[in-house]
């Protein structure tokens, strides 16, 4: 549905990079769900540039939450939550009507839309809209947690560089909790930031994987066709600006393996059943298993870049050139980690209402 | 919507490997397509088990089309297509109930449909549950054909031996549609074959990468979130069994790329636009450019391999062994070629029924 | 969803009159629902056309279910339920591809179908393809009735002449499921068969209302806006040729009501929650509050009449006459019963699934 | 979807009566409609309460376009309005919470949302969240109105008091527009005010019957199962809260109609076809025809009297009485008149999506 994720728990975005108000609204969002206000602001800021690896505007992202939501727990009915825009400086793009940056949607906007659209700051298709995603994942984030599930989403990969990989998944996620660069190893994280500054210093933008897990999953979600939770789960992972790519588990390392490495192994405690190895990353035929699940998602290199560009001038129809001024960001990889575990939250939590029913994730499910 | 694929040409598939029929209802489809039975039978041969690269079960695939088309054309009420079950040999599954097989989706059908699943030849988790899919996609492909668009697959990877690159997509999906094993490059195919064969010889199986274009796309075509059309491809992809990674364009080779080489040129010749380069694959911001898609697919290995394997006895919960009988594929991603171009023209016709209406793919739109 | 509805028991039709066969595919369904095939048999007996107030076309409406049962219980996955058509007779038809019959769907259908659409017997609208819903809801029912749910049609006016109303909720229902005519009062039956005969004689028709009572519904199902209870089974109801109004409680009888008389008084004796009458038919603000959901459904005269009337050959553009030959219903109000019965049990069954999840319906239920 | 209209063209609505804000998003819209601030202005106004025969709460629905609209186009992107909550006095409602109010949603409320809904002036099922609906149907009207449909509903009836019948849809629709009491005859417009004042002076209420057309609109929207037309339509309607029953055409009426007389007779002048009468209101097999569609719908008289009512403390279980205090509406369907057209709006907006695409509703569509 266009603009809008999710079968039972529906979330949906609207808004514009210089527009006067970006936002979302949550329909089918249980009722009972303790608002932590704070887990949302703690979400945006990891969303938020800063530091000399991201663009010079500064977002606040004050946010409000103007419906559903009522004595401090969602009420059952939709919430809305909106973010005003403040900081914009519109007459940086002025040129961008007419010519197209490479890499980036102004060209496929037009297409669509006709030149209606708003070009200001690349209005719809800015990252900027990816704040209200992360405020609404924020919002039902504790009520996963009160099932035991969560996400964690590190950096594993950026320009060559590799992040040590996952090992303790509860520890791991409460360290890159607390980090706006998400990297797991210290000196990794040293030496990705340099290569992004470095980018920088040329005028130039880098790229990278993104690792996630969602953890404490319980096996039995999703369906044979179409509805794999693979197709669920990227479904959202790619409505991300700048995701090329998805795999889960060994993924494209499968290409190299044989059926009796790649295959894992059933096994039991005699209490519960989990497998030895994780090659297919918690997800069988489509269906959980009860194992973490574990995806990669490539980032591509930021497109704005400040060196000159070949495009076109779509009044005259004939080939120019393009010199990004503006503000922007060297990578965005550490930042679309908020948002990737955003659309892992929107994921996982559709997923479950589907099967279990509006009221699972509300505190005053009959389960708890 | 669970087994069904789309929002305005929606496709429903039903059926287990060993029950009565499979088969699979289309919906939303315009009026006045022109029913090419050849095609679905061209299709359909292509999914087939062939040679010794596959499973000795062979299937007929003889299917009737029982509703929705009169007098050779659509008629725009749905159409369903029967696929009997004729070769099935149920005897060979009867253990598999209490020990699920690594890799496979026994374990987890029993999450979610508590046991009450249909467990011969794996019930609704076949491959062959994929027939149906490919019949329903044959069928709509000539509207999308009269429309310039087609689609193409080939395997550019299979246990480390790599095909030749696409060089001409028009050419390339011609030498492809003729062949069951698709592969460029006859040297290539002549080495990946051994390998299959070695790795049959052995009892084991091998994985590889499938690449698709979709040529002939307007631009236009997606949403920003959350339907991008990486999002809805993805989808639609990631539901075939195996499946365990989709990228787009340069996909995860971005994340050693900088913004500066991974920007594809915009350009005219003064009529059209284009881009010199298509590290994009086609695909802005989640909206189609005008360029050929070009993704790229990870095929897990086959996970029925006949060496012992470490599992579960669901009803003693103790660990136990296991070793697979009947009739296997040592490799699928060559059959798995024809689902994947299935689903490519069922997520494009979606895709532009949404976009375009639903008498678009008919013949006699105004626009023909 | 066109042919398709239910968000997450999703039911989809398919076929024409004169086609090969028609049928349905249950999405969605709950594993473990036992399959009452006798059931299925009664609910269709009770659509069949009978004696001589009924089209003289007989249909038998064998049945097969080829997926989605394994050994007496639904297994989750999708259900086929294919009904070959037999006693067809094309050539009563040839006439009606240019003469649109007044009342009936022909006309439109060329509007939306362009010509495309089968018009053997009325094509994909003929009463024929309720059989499928009927199939499919009958396959349902027993799911519903473990819950201590169901449903009951009666014609409560035709032509004028009305039937007592209902008294004992579960007495009338049990009275109406072995009758072909579903009048609760023995002189009312004998009156409205004569009408239908008289009407019969004179190569007409005629309508009437039809009461329902969905009993035992829980109390919480339904949403404000958009999908309020009155929305979604008003939905399904208006989808059954032949509908023309829908009221739930004293429906278009409020318009000369005070709101002093209208409200429902509520009450207690301590353990359950009710109100004193049911003006609102069980529903407050689109939720079910607990008591009987009341609606009617207003039955227009079957358009097949054997008069001469006006019409306009299309091929001419110009004014004509038609009279109408082969076999024809002079009522199908009674037989429409089982359709209206059908579409609530769908609707219903949806509306609790989309509650409380897709386990709620099976046997296997956590509740039970 | 639960508080989400449209399946191409879909408008989701969220707030509560005493909340900061109430709002809309219209998701899926064309770009390119020119924005008419007046127009949501003035359907706005025709359904805020005015006179004495209304709330004396007075609400200025000071509304905000925040996204999806630049330069004074639609963009294509959603479309959010924002309605600010002012006049608000929640110290009213403080005993409801305990003692739900016959007729109204406030016990149904707390069976679906467990008691954590926003108790203070209805919440969620406020008849102030209907404002939204009004304003997203008024910014698409124009759009409607540029391939000449246009849609006008007058008060046929209340509490038994007639109003005249249409006579010239286009010139009564002009006379409607500028009615706050949507009446076409002024000696029943009289009789009815007077009506409504004296059940206001005796703390009572009154109900009526709407009757709307929908004008214009093209032959062959609507799909024969299970979104006929008049399902779709419905769908809307009943999600207008105090609907109780909507009939088309003839509706209810034709039950005591023989076929020969229910049939509408084809006709041509050689250019167009129509039919001599409209027994069916436009639709037949779920399709339109392309004559006016012609719709009522029941409202219930206001469930907010000030008269000593029946009801039950929930908190003690026992029976108890209630006397409503505060500001209510002795009548609301004049104001409801605006409601009903803006979902006939919708409904028609969407399926005119459905059929012929995203842009279709734009004023750059090629077919303008």
């Amino acid at each position: 549905m266009k603009n809008t994720f999710g079968q039972s728990l529906a979330v949906t975005v609207f808004g514009e990079s210089h527009g006067e108000m970006i936002g979302t609204v949550i329909d089918g969002i249980a009722p009972g769900i303790p608002v932590d206000t704070e887990n949302i602001k703690r979400r945006l800021a990891l969303r938020r540039p800063s530091g000399k690896i991201s663009t010079s505007r500064r977002e606040e992202d004050e946010f409000s939450i103007v419906s559903g939501v009522y004595q401090g727990y969602t009420t059952g009915t939709p919430v809305c939550i909106l973010i005003p825009n403040k900081n914009t400086k519109s007459s940086d793009y002025s040129e961008l009507a007419d010519k197209p940056r490479p890499g980036h949607a102004d060209y496929t906007a037009t297409c669509k839309y006709h030149g209606f659209q708003d070009p200001r700051g690349g209005g719809h298709f800015s990252g900027r809209i990816t704040a209200p995603i992360v405020a609404a994942a924020a919002l039902i984030e504790p009520a996963l947690r009160a099932r035991g599930i969560f996400v964690a989403t590190h950096i594993s990969s950026l320009y060559g560089i590799s992040d040590r990989e996952f090992s303790d998944y509860t520890l791991d996620a409460s360290i890159l909790s607390e980090k706006t660069f998400p990297v797991l190893s210290q000196e990794s994280e040293e030496r990705m930031r340099s290569a992004i500054e470095s980018a920088a210093e040329e005028g130039d933008s880098v790229g990278g994987i993104l690792e996630s897990v969602i953890y404490g999953l319980p096996s039995g979600l999703g369906d044979p066709y179409f509805d794999s939770l693979e197709s669920t789960i990227s479904h959202a992972v790619f409505s991300v600006p700048g995701i090329k790519g998805v795999e889960f588990g060994s993924g494209f390392g499968f290409a190299s393996l044989k059926g009796s490495a790649a295959n894992d192994a059933i096994m039991t405690d005699g209490e519960r059943i989990y497998t030895s190895t994780n090659h297919n990353g918690g997800i069988n035929g489509g269906i959980s298993n009860g194992m973490p699940v574990i995806l990669r998602a490539a980032v591509k290199p930021t497109p704005s870049i400040f060196k000159q560009q070949n495009t076109v001038s779509l009044e005259k129809m004939e080939n120019t050139t393009l010199t990004i001024s503006g503000r922007h960001d060297p990578a965005i990889i550490h930042r679309a980690r908020a948002v990737i575990d955003a659309t892992l939250i929107l994921a996982v939590a559709d997923a479950l209402t589907v099967r279990y029913g509006t009221d699972y994730l509300g505190v005053n499910d009959n389960n708890n």
